[in-house]
């Protein structure tokens, strides 16, 4: 069970939306084996995208920003999550220290560190804010200014490398664990571990898994800059593109298919390209190829993850929009809409001019039977929050296959 | 953190729900470890009073009905409360039983049985509903119909006395265990163990313990029709005013004192008397020695427990009220007014004709900081929640005392 939220897309249920809420018993009986094998991240937002005829997601993000987007109606369902969550990881834990971006000048930033800060505080810990760069290292505990944590909790995805001053540390719990910091995690590994989920999970519903997961591959090394790689990277596209328009063919679907390549260590929409055809990446301009050598904080792009192309049927206002679903522990408690008003539905939404409007609490319509189809909005989003934990299950996958020995 | 609702008391917070704001974070800390050490039970259901001077729970019910009377957008906060629970007692659970009062032909029970049930099945339990009558014993199982349940919730109270059929089960948890039924049970343990959580909550607060405890006192044997033990009663009832006269005179409180009469094994309201004077109780007549004598389920009144009555200073469209703070484990999951048109604000609420009147989200105010008192009601119901959670906290003492060896 998910909160009722009421999505942006009004038309009927798709036919895996339906098969999902007819099967939430057995769904939500499985998530809780999983979780009891596998622990998932502190917290975790992902980015799905509903195409009318597959719902799956494109994106997971293990350093979430955005909870001053979330809104207030989802404060309880956050602080009891964050309890559960406190009272496993660190039962008797005081006191709490939050690492945000270094970039704390952003106003909107500021405002979800205080909104994180203030669903901790209620969980009943003190909680102090502080940036890498102000925190002492004594021994095998780190500090701020005397304030000694037993747990500290990362929003800052560490694109500029694993901090040394949190490495090793002893009796102080770090969430989530520095191998999920972008200086080690790979998306193709994150979607790895999601085929095997969502195999699972397409098992259990006895559906295709394509119809939550979409196809992805790999080239080896790549340098934009110096064109190195280009040849691998157009002939997988080019293959890619094949298996969606199979794919296409047998559910009869008229959409053209796309590719975004993605950086594979990238995060933040930077590194992203949406192509068509395999020539367009063969024919990348110098202005393509800048932008794809470089994401966040100077990392280099060293290899890319190709993934199919999901279009979003989702507008708000008549924008597209996509669904971004938020997570503490393994609960979905809110999320709100990704939308952009000079984008495409084929096209990233993660990018400058990026609006975000809540989800609003479903009042009107209880979910007393959820087999009934009393309202579409809330229903449907009880599928997204479905797809939403199985890339969280993919990511405790992922952070256990990649935990240093 | 509990969620944010709306009170029916519009005037200022309280000195003490001011205190009880400030010191949350403490608060919630020292709840935390609490139920490390003390399991609450599964579900609770607290009545309280807001005297304007004091905020004190007044019945603690371990088998609640009402869950037909929260509002939809406590759904949730309840799954996600009841998840918690059945993966700590139940982790591989499938199959869950849930025994109903015997009297399901009423319809608002049965309306808070398919709630309840419905809470259930979104935790990924296949639930069946069974009364006690229709169950089959199987050696050390009992099972419905080839339904093997793992976990067993009774929300039936056993007024009429503890089930066999439920005794000595291997392997199959009931929730909460036999001996919270009212065979056993007596208010009078419970509100000695409150005493004891009370006190510590108010050192913790650094308040005088009867701004959250009403006062209470007990006789031994009592049999209303013989008219036994009445002298004893009558002065304890009067004892009882002239503490509570003590009180009023130190707090300033202009109010008239009353004493609460009830059953000390009794419920559903029944069994209840309200006196302002001694006399009062030497001098019933035939009626009230009926009503005093004999409670739900024809068990006979042989002990009474004595409570500073609380006045309630709540208002639901001018009719008196008093909220009633609904949980499942250890989260506050929502809660609704009981109110009656034709009671005083020193009188029972809990009679035929009381109404109920869900309790509303407060989405226009934000908890972000819950110092600032940016709208009392969300706040003020932040201090209901926590008074609701010393309630549970007393119970889950009160079991642990009351555990057959």
């Amino acid at each position: 069970m998910v909160p009722h939220l009421v999505t942006a897309l009004n038309g009927p249920l798709l036919e895996l939306e339906r098969r999902v809420l007819e099967a939430s018993t057995s769904i939500e009986r499985w998530l809780r084996l999983r979780w009891q094998a596998h622990e998932p991240p502190f917290y975790c937002s992902v980015d799905l995208r509903n195409s009318g005829f597959k719902l799956a997601p494109v994106d997971t993000n293990l350093f979430p920003g955005g909870f001053n987007n979330l809104g207030p109606a989802f404060t309880p369902l956050a602080v009891q999550a964050a309890r559960g969550a406190v009272e496993r990881i660190c039962p008797d834990a005081k006191n709490l220290l939050l690492i945000p971006e270094n970039h704390t000048r952003n106003r909107w930033y500021q405002e979800n560190v205080a909104a994180l800060a203030e669903i901790l505080r209620q969980t009943g810990l003190e909680v102090r804010i502080g940036g890498l760069n102000v925190l002492k290292r004594e021994g095998a505990r780190v500090t701020l200014e005397g304030f000694d944590p037993c747990a500290i909790l990362v929003n800052n995805d560490l694109s500029a490398g694993s901090p040394a001053i949190l490495a090793g540390l002893e009796g102080q719990t770090v969430l989530p664990p520095l191998h999920a910091g972008w200086a080690v995690r790979r998306k193709s590994r994150h979607f790895a571990a999601y085929d095997e989920v969502a195999g699972e999970f397409a098992r259990l519903l006895d559906i295709d898994p394509w119809l939550v997961n979409p196809y992805h591959a790999s080239c080896g090394e790549i340098d934009f800059h110096a064109r190195a790689g280009e040849e691998c990277l157009a002939s997988n596209v080019a293959l890619l593109l094949e298996k969606i328009r199979a794919k296409y063919l047998e559910y009869g679907v008229k959409e053209t298919p796309y590719v975004a390549v993605k950086a594979d260590a990238g995060t933040y929409g930077m590194g992203v390209m949406m192509v068509r055809d395999a020539s367009e990446v063969r024919d990348l301009n110098r202005k393509q190829r800048n932008k794809m050598s470089v994401v966040k904080d100077g990392l280099p792009v060293q290899q890319v993850i190709l993934q199919e192309g999901v279009h979003t049927l989702e507008k708000v206002e008549q924008k597209p929009a996509e669904p971004v679903v938020y997570m503490i522990d393994r609960h979905v408690i809110g999320g709100f809409y990704r939308v952009h008003a000079a984008r495409a539905a084929d096209e990233n939404l993660n990018a400058p001019g990026m609006q975000f409007v809540p989800l609003a609490f479903e009042a009107s319509c209880t979910v007393a039977d959820p087999h009934a189809a009393c309202d579409a909005p809330p229903n449907r989003f009880y599928a997204y929050g479905v797809v939403a934990r199985l890339a969280l299950a993919a990511a405790a996958f992922e952070l256990e296959r990649t935990a240093p020995t």
